[in-house]
């Protein structure tokens, strides 16, 4: 894989935000989670004047080899055929999109049907699927490179529109089947309790998933050198490693990235595996209701934003989160502070 | 006082609302919260096609005469200079206003300054702050009736502009008190456990606005009968009064009420006593920082849309959970369903 420069923020900064947030006409840390946005987005950007430029959605989509098992309630079709409906404009994501005037690209990174003929959708298809992993590494070393090398494009693409905040979203049936296995090997927690409903597997199915991908793990763990990268080459989808470069490649622009739900969060967790830097740049947009997601959260230190219950996936539940980082920009740039409103500090 | 026809909303078209949000193209339940919101405004509206219309802020300042006892870490003059800073435009309920598209009215309920000069305020003033309830009641019969009559005229000027969804905010330095005293009147909870820091007192202040309110309380207690509507009239400020009013006739007009933070949650408590179908109408923004607010949304059964650690006040922590309620609207109006879309429904 290339490599990525991915600085960590400068952190000396922080005393100098600071100071100007607690000026703000308000009682220090009364307006709570935004005051923590404003620092980290200030972080980011190497400013007292953060901004939102083109904010841009990545809508990737792939099909999975372990779909073949079994491990997911829904079938196979419906990777295309809500990448369809996400083409029509009739999806979670979109109606989010644009309420909060997010720039939406959709990408098939490998889904398991043609779907050139659709002119909303952006082919980037690098295979009709991923391998079975419960037999095999589910992508080549060459696959999972164009994988990393297809999202650093795409990045670069939001950044030559002005993008300096980018979410991150996924379709791809099964996907929460190697975010359970990441979760397990780079969280150090038995699998069973990496493993949850997804869309809604009932107790009998849940057992069946774990059945089946404890044995993709033993079977990766005897023939593989356990590192995060095998580990995330031997279980990925094309859209998960995708996201992975994608947020790499971000985070070396210096962009904000905003995370979504379970399987996101488990790609972020990927990613820190490889560059613990991008952590920096991450604002965790919700926790969901998928089991697992909370855990996943703990293991980076992650607050996240909204804790509504979602678990649609697409990136929902971070675009929701969206408005709540725009407040925290316009507090830190447009709240007058204490001098200029002639007001008695409150302390 | 005047009598108010609240009804409560129409639950046998639960049914078919919930029918039309599970046939949306999601897995059932995965929008989480989006999905009560949806039906809750559907019924408030008893539509299946809610909307959100000329949304408006009612920012309603008074002074409180309890005060004098040095029960808030900010000086009483901290009243008026905010009022004159929302006026400017530069206060934390200013931002959120204009981020969202809130009509914005800053009144003047009893503020202990002149502030008829600043055309920005419009002057309401029932008296030059409230009397202090240490030593009798905090306003007369006349002065109650006539805050809850400004506050149903309030409320009918923006129901005249079309508006269906009003929020409510508060500035008055020394509030938190009788929002306490509610608390621990209507929800028989015992009075020390009611009080937190406002502003930010250190446990010296905590415990000497402790002695002052439980001196106001038995004080209350010996020479009135303890109604609902005793309390509130010898304890509110008049800023909080006519919250109560304006969610009282929001309610009967149908509208949504968007409850901030612990001062205006104290009141919807308030108002809930005299009128318990006040709650439908309710859509509690969030769960501030201030001790107590979490124990008035449980009395209430209320879940709050967001939990931040905000804890301003003026209403903006309901204004900034306001884009989430559209996303509601928006997933139940354009959503495709599972037969539009042409997907294997999930279940």
């Amino acid at each position: 894989m290339r490599t990525f420069n991915i600085l960590p923020t400068d952190k000396d900064m922080r005393q100098a935000i600071q100071q100007k947030i607690d000026n703000l006409n308000k009682p220090k840390g009364s307006l709570g989670m935004l005051e923590d946005l404003a620092m980290q987005i200030s972080l980011i950007q190497h400013t007292f004047t953060p901004t939102l430029s083109h904010p841009c959605h990545l809508l990737l989509g792939a099909d999975h080899g372990i779909e073949h098992e079994g491990v997911s309630v829904s079938p196979r079709d419906v990777t295309w055929q809500q990448m369809l409906n996400f083409a029509n404009g009739g999806g979670g994501v979109n109606l989010f999109c644009r309420q909060h005037g997010f720039d939406l690209s959709i990408i098939d990174m490998g889904v398991d049907h043609d779907l050139s003929a659709c002119p909303q959708i952006t082919n980037r298809k690098i295979a009709w699927g991923t391998s079975n992993f419960l037999h095999a590494a589910a992508m080549t070393e060459e696959q999972f490179n164009l994988c990393i090398e297809t999202a650093v494009q795409l990045v670069d693409e939001c950044k030559e529109k002005e993008c300096n905040i980018i979410c991150l979203g996924e379709m791809g049936i099964a996907n929460t089947s190697p975010s359970s296995i990441w979760m397990s090997l780079f969280g150090q927690i038995p699998l069973e309790e990496c493993i949850g409903a997804g869309a809604g597997l009932n107790n009998e199915g849940i057992s069946h998933k774990y059945k089946v991908l404890k044995a993709a793990v033993d079977l990766y763990l005897e023939n593989n050198r356990n590192t995060p990268l095998n580990a995330i080459r031997y279980f990925g989808g094309f859209e998960m490693v995708g996201a992975i470069g994608a947020m790499l490649r971000a985070a070396e622009l210096h962009m904000v990235i905003l995370v979504d739900g379970f399987i996101m969060t488990a790609c972020m967790l990927a990613a820190s595996q490889l560059y613990p830097n991008v952590l920096d740049y991450a604002v965790f947009g919700h926790c969901g209701d998928e089991n697992g997601h909370k855990r996943l959260l703990l293991l980076m230190n992650a607050k996240p934003i909204l804790l509504l219950g979602m678990r649609l996936g697409e990136g929902t539940g971070a675009l929701c989160a969206y408005p709540i980082i725009e407040s925290a920009i316009r507090m830190i740039n447009e709240m007058n502070d204490f001098d200029r409103a002639h007001i008695t500090k409150y302390f």
